[in-house]
């Protein structure tokens, strides 16, 4: 695979599609210079063949006669880019019109549309990066919070492929010794000390484990974690996320100009994001149309992993008869769901006294072993809320900035690791042939081999590339 | 003005919001680079601060200890900049998560966001471009076809400017020799020749004239020829618009993934832009209902510079009736709005036999000098269609490369420095004496210095760049 050569250059928008005020336009491929020299006029008269890598031109890009923008040109010489050939970005106007000219013009010169992801998929290729590292990018572009965020980066950086090359290269050299074993066989040698081996195969064992449990964290990392947010209308759920969007830092709207509408949102919390599920309330009914409501409410909670059970403190403390069924609900939710962890929030506690307050809670408390008191209006009690959410989740091994497998590509390559481990390891109890063990070992190797792309096939690499966005 | 100095370094994201393979975050002050520095650490250990102008940097952006991404930094120094001071531009990932965390980084560091249109201001106020240079910016990321985007480019690269220049400095100078004579008023001296200021005069007057005459199809280009189209349900108005988008080589869905679906929308034909605005059939009725419709396409009609009639040209061969019914029509418009161009199209004639077509043609023609037969399904006719809307407006100033107005400010200005010159004019023609031909001279060079900027207030330059985009 890796000595495939691509003799075309491609051509694509690296920006997000839309009017702003630069965008970029990247060609790669060995004459990505050449196609761009032709259609480019330096302002001070210089030829871009002739310019050093990682050097920034300004000039203009012409069609002949015409004249389609003034933009900067930046070179990169093979191998010193991103995909390991000649690459050129031209940073243009950002108009939809003239990112069109521009990329209308080279295909008519004779490049082509890149496809998704083709840029990294180049990269890999030219072995500027690991298959694990290009799925890295991406998780990259999509993180939208600090949790996703350092994972990507860790995995791009490389930490998992060298903790995976590492394993590799071990099991590797024992593999060699016992094949050479088998070379030797009539004369009953043991280059491969039994031992040792077993000691590798047990730390292996250990990593891969570790490695296998980090994904159920990471799954929930990666695709925010779901909470259902139980709760009537007007008891507070929109002002809630606000204020847990308010603790966080986040310029969003000021940058992006983007705007929350909708509760069933995802918002990030102590840098890890929660997918937010609204649902309705859950007191009992004979109602038809309500049961149905009830249903579509535990099917909600059903997703979820945590459950958020929000309460109008002052509705609550009205009548004995509201807490009651309060109570009642929350003992339903717990018979129900007992493996899903349940908050109960008592909200606008700024609208009753002191004592209402401390008579609801006493009353709650038996039910609810996580009762946060808070007011989402004036912020109080906000900060020990985020701070339960985060407990709940195991981020133990986020904070110790271990390795966290949140690609389920390799989540299935680690547990067919696993399992040949596994027979390696019975083998070596057993006092396996060496030839047996061989193909075992093998075995393991393929899969770790899975991971950062030293087997591979074309079938894989399209199903990866393709969730990549064109351009990338 | 130009003295103002700038002593904070501002920082915006210059791509489009949204993910997309990579955004560009720009700096820009005297410090951008000692920022950029503070925060980067260069794969190959390189200083920042060290590095030659236009020159490209591989590393991480990182915080303390923690890596936001790793990103391509380019480095241009003052005065060889966009705003001519230094600026730094970060290529990162084009992930939102991390455009926001950079920029929240700098801004933690002491930079200041950038306000709308600022590092462009800056361009100006350091003399990098002038004020009808820097408003070409913002029309050239808004141009969306051929023609405006010409506009633009001539605007930007001075062609306006240089005209205008050239005439303010021919008149400047004979202020001054006017002003001279003044200093010497006892002595009777003419230092301006009288018949040479004449001829200036009126060469000036005829390139105001011009340029005022310009803007009223540089208006239109701008902001799309709005063309009405008359036609019931079914007579085939998408299948019209979608042939004629498909007559321009564009490959906008390819790139931006863009779809259409309303009638109501720009298209680009031949290059300019047309604003097609869908209204009903306008047939006789003394219902209610219907005759509020047809005040309706009445009111859109009165909006349009063109009006197509569209017809499905099978219905309207049917029935003597029929065609009777669409003269009357074709009538009333004419009537009605005897100012607007008016095409009338007969489509699906694919639909009818030649005999019919020629029959249904020779009754219309009377009355319809502008009927053309097209088949928007097969595509005949289009390109004939194309031709004739392009004729119906005056292009030849943009064919021929002339100056063409397309600002309201300066259109404002040139009328005013148009009606100053006209004095001016009448002073010479009635010997109006030195001094007062003086004033009215100075007036005229006051709105010419409007346009370029050479006068300027801080309230215009406000609301000039408050319409750019952030980071432009």
């Amino acid at each position: 695979m890796k000595a495939q050569i691509y003799n075309d250059t491609i051509v694509a928008l690296a920006t997000p599609a839309g009017n702003g005020a630069i965008a970029v336009i990247r060609l790669s491929g060995a004459q990505a210079i050449d196609f761009a020299a032709s259609q480019f006029k330096s302002v001070s008269g210089k030829q871009l063949h002739k310019q050093a890598t990682h050097t920034i031109h300004l000039g203009h890009i012409v069609d002949k006669n015409r004249t389609i923008d003034e933009v900067l040109v930046s070179v990169f010489k093979n191998p010193n880019s991103y995909t390991g050939e000649n690459v050129v970005e031209i940073s243009c106007h950002g108009s939809l019109y003239i990112q069109q000219e521009i990329i209308q013009l080279f295909l008519k010169k004779g490049c082509r549309m890149a496809s998704a992801g083709e840029f990294t998929l180049r990269a890999f290729l030219n072995g500027k990066l690991d298959l694990s590292q290009a799925e890295a990018v991406a998780d990259l572009i999509a993180s939208d919070n600090e949790a996703s965020h350092q994972i990507a980066m860790q995995q791009m950086r490389g930490g998992f492929s060298s903790e995976i090359a590492k394993l590799r290269e071990e099991l590797l050299n024992f593999a060699s010794l016992i094949e050479l074993e088998l070379d030797f066989a009539e004369e009953d040698v043991e280059f491969a000390d039994r031992s040792q081996f077993k000691a590798l195969i047990a730390r292996i064992n250990f990593v891969l484990k570790r490695l296998i449990d980090s994904f159920a964290v990471g799954n929930v990392i990666k695709n925010g974690i779901p909470v259902a947010i139980v709760g009537e209308p007007n008891v507070g759920k929109s002002t809630l996320l606000n204020a847990l969007l308010n603790e966080e830092r986040a310029i969003v709207s000021e940058i992006a100009g983007t705007t929350r509408d909708t509760i069933e949102d995802e918002i990030s919390v102590g840098g890890i994001g929660f997918r937010f599920i609204d649902t309705a309330g859950i007191r009992d009914t004979e109602d038809i149309v309500e049961s149905i409501g009830i249903k579509k409410t535990f099917e909600k909670i059903e997703q979820a992993q945590v459950v958020i059970y929000l309460l109008d403190a002052a509705v609550t403390s009205s009548t004995v008869e509201k807490s009651q069924s309060v109570i009642v609900e929350i003992e339903k939710i717990k018979n129900r769901f007992p493996q899903k962890q349940l908050l109960v929030i008592l909200n606008k506690i700024d609208h009753i006294t002191d004592s209402d307050l401390a008579n609801l809670t006493s009353n709650l408390v038996p039910h609810a072993s996580n009762l946060i008191p808070i007011s989402a209006k004036t912020g109080f009690g906000i900060e020990r809320l985020t701070t339960k959410l985060l407990d709940l989740i195991n981020t133990g091994a986020l904070r110790n900035n271990e390795t966290i497998v949140t690609n389920s590509r390799h989540y299935d390559a680690l547990l067919k690791a696993f399992e040949e481990v596994q027979k390696v390891h019975y083998g070596l109890e057993t006092d396996l042939s060496g030839d047996l063990l061989a193909i075992d070992i093998r075995q393991a190797l393929y899969h770790f081999g899975e991971i950062t792309g030293e087997i591979t096939n074309d079938d894989l690499l399209g199903n990866i590339f393709a969730n990549f966005c064109i351009g990338k």
